[in-house]
């Protein structure tokens, strides 16, 4: 049994033109899917009417994410579950998540078409504000579902604009009826992009997902003194601005130090200056900082060591430097079984693979704590450039990965026991 | 004849309510006045009905400079004008500029007690924009006076809201109807709080000021490639934050270096990521730079410095750096007649005094172009902070900068000749 190629695409390209924007730089064609926002509401109602013509049955729960129900020929059986998330970052490409999504669906149309009927029941799930790129928080429908989060506090985040979850969720008719807290299923398989250039730079078919690395995000709120620019001498100065830079510098320094390895990532992703005037020296800065590596322990020696410079810094620069953690997961291993079972069905299709750790959080690491889960890396093309409109996977290449998650997905599905 | 210290006191208090804000870090309060905002709007109509109550003659022009015209003796004779600017940067205190007009408005208050008429005219004038903290080009309303900046290409400006200079003008009642261009008064003298820490430090009453420094400000257009934060590798990211950053730090070691002496000032006072998304690697960077030095010739050898700086640093990060100068003021001398006036005088007075030159623009350099021009420096308290809430000079400290005033109009005002 294969999946039809031609319809996977022609079914990314349709979710891809809801939030597409034509990015200023490159001319491309981007997309800007924000959770809850109104294209993030046209899109829920693009999949949700594809989840239906394809025969599922669609809940949608307190937190909004949407799952799509096949029935089992043993209905009562723990169903197999697979998904992703279809919110996107401000500049996004059309796979980041949705090739999980309208991949997993591909496979139920396929099983249609087949007239196969699995002994456990399949579930299609889209999980809400994946990114965390406006409310601050990923994962955070998934980690809601999972009891990580707990709705009340879910709901009580606000983005940019003082916007609160719960009411932009009803804003866009998707704040559901159902229990947010989701009974476990048989397994979740999610297939993704890799996000990296690993894959393609080493010509492999395939990604066999063990686990995510461990992710620190800190807020960075720095207070100096603002002063005239052309009168107050440096050494007069508390100047956050330069606080900032040497906090964005130094991240590139714990990345090249090599004292942990050649894995650590290190971004800073957000500063902006306040009052952000020519003539003035700052009298605040608000920055983000994000660091991430395949070894929880690393990753908390780099943080103690980041948090270390933050007072170093601080004192050189006669400012003060307030940091908060607003996202802290460890390194999460998948189940071996569904490890196995991917590359399995990978040299079953004569695909090569190869055993890879993720470098972004999916959702598939929140539902892990119920069930054994794991994920299919798809390679991608320009480095595997992602959060970009030039993000791309071949059609070949996202149909080998849903050609996988098709026999993943049946054999799980065929499985004894409750 | 002295000015009256008290009711000069209340009157810049008086002016001080009009956009006062509350600062969030220190408590205090602030003045918030940008250039035709509807406090600005406030400020000038309040200091137009002080001219008019003063028995001024008030004309305002088509930029919203405005002036207030005190009839001499030989009322046919060029004016002796005096004055500053009421517009402030956000973070503003209760001196910068008003001390001029308010100071020349107290001076003109002494000579109708004193029923004195001069024999030349005296002119009061507070000038549009000197902040260019909302429009980005400082000293605008007498730079258009004086001819130097065209009246068409400064109703053109924008904000960063995108609204124009001519309609926020009318929008305030003071896109006036008579003629930018100025007639050369007899001369311009202005009274200003030193913004820096020499006089303070050195406990000198006054300051005399021989000129200002050179002043070069660069907007600048960082752009890389935006990025996953979490798998993108550092050699495959062409980040525009880190460029930014290093520019902030570069600014630092061209002051410190020492090779253009230890008066070179150098501040980013805006540095925008955009995104902004703490998950993502900026695609592109807004910053700008403000650099100031005494001798204009050693200010145009950093700025080259720095512009090949921005070029090694933008290919050493794989982004493009483009940068566009936003003023540019070469170092200018003030008439050593005006000096010797204000010289003498505080002598007379028993004064201490220093010559000085200014760190900041001032309209006296616009005006100074038309007619010989000088400035009275007041000295500030906390190491003459400004362009913060902290700002204060205090009532001694003015009352001898305005008494100084008086003497040195009522001398001018008195020379013979058209």
């Amino acid at each position: 049994m294969n999946i039809d190629s031609a319809r996977l695409t022609a079914s990314l390209d349709a979710l891809g033109r809801l939030g597409a924007y034509t990015d200023e730089l490159s001319g491309l064609q981007g997309v800007r899917r924000l959770a809850f926002s109104k294209e993030d509401g046209e899109g829920r109602r693009h999949v949700v009417a594809e989840m239906k013509a394809a025969g599922l049955e669609v809940t949608i729960d307190r937190i909004g994410n949407v799952y799509g129900r096949r029935r089992g020929r043993d209905d009562g059986a723990k169903p197999v579950m697979a998904g992703s998330h279809i919110d996107s970052v401000a500049t996004a490409g059309r796979f980041d998540g949705c090739l999980g999504v309208l991949g997993a669906l591909e496979v139920v149309k396929t099983l249609n078409d087949a007239k196969v009927t699995t002994r456990r029941p399949l579930v299609v799930a889209f999980f809400s504000e994946e990114e965390g790129a406006r409310f601050g928080t990923d994962m955070l429908g998934s980690a809601v579902a999972v009891g990580r989060i707990p709705l009340e506090r879910a709901w009580g985040l606000s983005d940019a604009d003082g916007k609160l979850v719960k009411a932009e969720l009803e804003a866009i008719g998707f704040l559901g009826a159902a229990d947010e807290r989701l009974a476990a299923p048989h397994a979740y398989v999610e297939c993704h992009i890799e996000q990296g250039p690993m894959l393609r730079a080493a010509n492999i078919d395939l990604g066999v997902v063990t686990g995510v690395q461990a992710i620190c995000w800190h807020e960075l709120i720095i207070t100096g003194r603002s002063a005239h620019a052309g009168t107050t001498p440096m050494s007069l100065r508390a100047d956050p601005g330069v606080a900032a830079s040497r906090v964005q510098l130094l991240l590139r320094d714990l990345v090249n130090c090599g004292r942990f390895g050649a894995d650590l990532r290190a971004t800073m992703g957000v500063t902006r200056f306040f009052p952000g005037l020519v003539n003035v020296v700052p009298n605040r800065v608000v920055a983000t900082v994000d660091i991430r590596h395949p070894d929880d322990g690393v990753l908390r020696r780099a943080e103690a060591e980041l948090v270390e410079e933050y007072e170093q810094i601080a004192a050189d620069e006669k400012v003060t430097i307030v940091h908060r953690q607003t996202a802290r997961t460890p390194d999460i291993a998948f189940s071996t079984k569904v490890q196995d079972l991917v590359a399995g069905a990978a040299s079953a299709r004569g695909l090569s693979m190869q055993r890879i750790v993720s470098g972004a959080g999916h959702d598939c690491q929140e539902l892990a704590r119920l069930c054994p889960a794991g994920m299919i890396f798809v390679p991608g093309e320009y480095d595997g450039i992602s959060h970009n409109p030039r993000e791309l996977s071949t059609p070949k290449q996202c149909a080998d990965g849903v050609n996988v998650l098709l026999d993943v997905l049946t054999t799980l599905a065929e499985e004894e026991g409750p």
